[in-house]
């Protein structure tokens, strides 16, 4: 998208696995437009910075000028591994973008924060690249909704998550990372992914739940990998049962 | 939006309220990429070229091997009009775009359609845009009402509209076009657009209904305009009754 209609350049602070560091920053030649910080960075398996970490990169761009923007799609499952207030986090970045359908719960949408003159700017291209809408009062309602009934549950989410990525690696489960940073996490079983998929669906079928995305084959053969996600629905479970009923599904035929 | 994204250079078949001809496109200077029409051209006060017109317009079109795409947020109420089926208006233009949140009343959206490699294209490009959302659902369900309740009323909405047209001039209300080509036409008094539109409020406030949208002046001095839509709301009342309330809102205090 961008590269294409803006000729934007990019220049990567990390690939895979590895997160974002001051490190990478500094060594990076400029002059950037704008440095873009992933939280958590998904593709790694909603990996987070720590506080400390996070805030000596912000005052690295602060130092060198350029502008901090957050894609902070699930910046409210990341306060309780951060340690720190939404308002607090957000106040690193110059802008920040949050989505209304991942935590929140909501059915899509989302939100960019930051100055006012910046926000005038972006809600100029938003009209100009079609993208202002009749309407957006549904988007609005559900994320409405989940600001009031989901945030104040994240740390629960999280806390659960920890829980569970504990007592899954005794059941023959691997975890990533380890404890979660956030309310999801990598889950990784010594499975073909074709059987995996087929007892998940089989479960699927008789239960009408769920229980994770769809997998994929990890790098180790005969391994598969899928994310793990903590919500409101998962709640209705102990922890124990949550681990044990993925082991039965997931490891026995 | 197009001109400053994607460099478009855009070229008029007409301005102000006359609608573009044959004639026009036959004189403008190629090569094009393509050709725009709008049905009905709303700032000319709805107006719609006759079937044969547009018929004939389509014709030149192909022979100059330039694609004709119909911009039909209203097409919906346009074929009383035109005296064809939505199939037939549609099938004069190699792409046409139609809207969820005019006559199909419904909240926001709209849809193209064209040949099978052109809306792939067209796919692309929202997707590059950032206009395709996570979920389209609320506004799937309430264009589809629409489709429904609303397609069918189409005729009857214009038929009412022609009727409440033939009313108004004799009790001091003039009208554009007359008799109108859609559900939609003009309104015009000779009253300052202060006046009328505190009248409008007025009633607004005591009844809990807005008869028209914000009223403008009009070329001519001491005249004011707005727009009068014929939808389901209008039904409640006679034809007579709708025509001695808006001469009794907008013409007296």
């Amino acid at each position: 998208g961008p590269r294409l209609l803006h000729g934007f350049r990019f220049e990567h602070l990390s690939t895979g696995a590895e997160l974002p560091t001051r490190e990478a920053l500094a060594k990076l030649p400029g002059p950037l437009a704008a440095v873009l910080l992933e939280l958590p960075l998904r593709d790694a398996g909603y990996l987070l910075p720590t506080w400390d970490e996070l805030s000596s990169f912000a005052a690295l761009c602060q130092e060198k000028e350029v502008p901090l923007h957050f894609d902070g799609a699930r910046l409210w499952e990341s306060a309780p591994y951060l340690g720190h207030g939404l308002a607090e986090i957000a106040g690193l970045a110059d802008t920040a973008y949050v989505s209304f359908y991942k935590g929140l719960r909501g059915l899509a949408g989302a939100a960019v924060a930051g100055p006012e003159d910046v926000v005038a700017e972006v809600r100029q291209w938003r009209q100009r690249m079609g993208g202002t809408l009749f309407t957006m009062q549904p988007y609005a309602v559900s994320a409405l909704r989940g600001l009031r009934e989901e945030v104040p549950r994240m740390a629960k989410y999280h806390d659960y998550a920890v829980g569970l990525a504990e007592r899954l690696p005794d059941l023959g489960i691997a975890v990533f990372p380890d404890p979660p940073h956030t309310n999801a996490f990598r889950i990784l079983v010594p499975v073909g992914t074709e059987v995996v998929m087929s007892r998940l669906l089989t479960f699927a079928e008789a239960e009408k739940t769920v229980l994770t995305p769809p997998w994929r084959p990890a790098d180790v053969p005969g391994w598969s990998w899928s994310e793990f996600t903590v919500g409101s629905a998962t709640l209705d479970w102990t922890i124990d049962e949550a681990a044990a009923l993925l082991a039965k599904v997931l490891l026995t035929d």
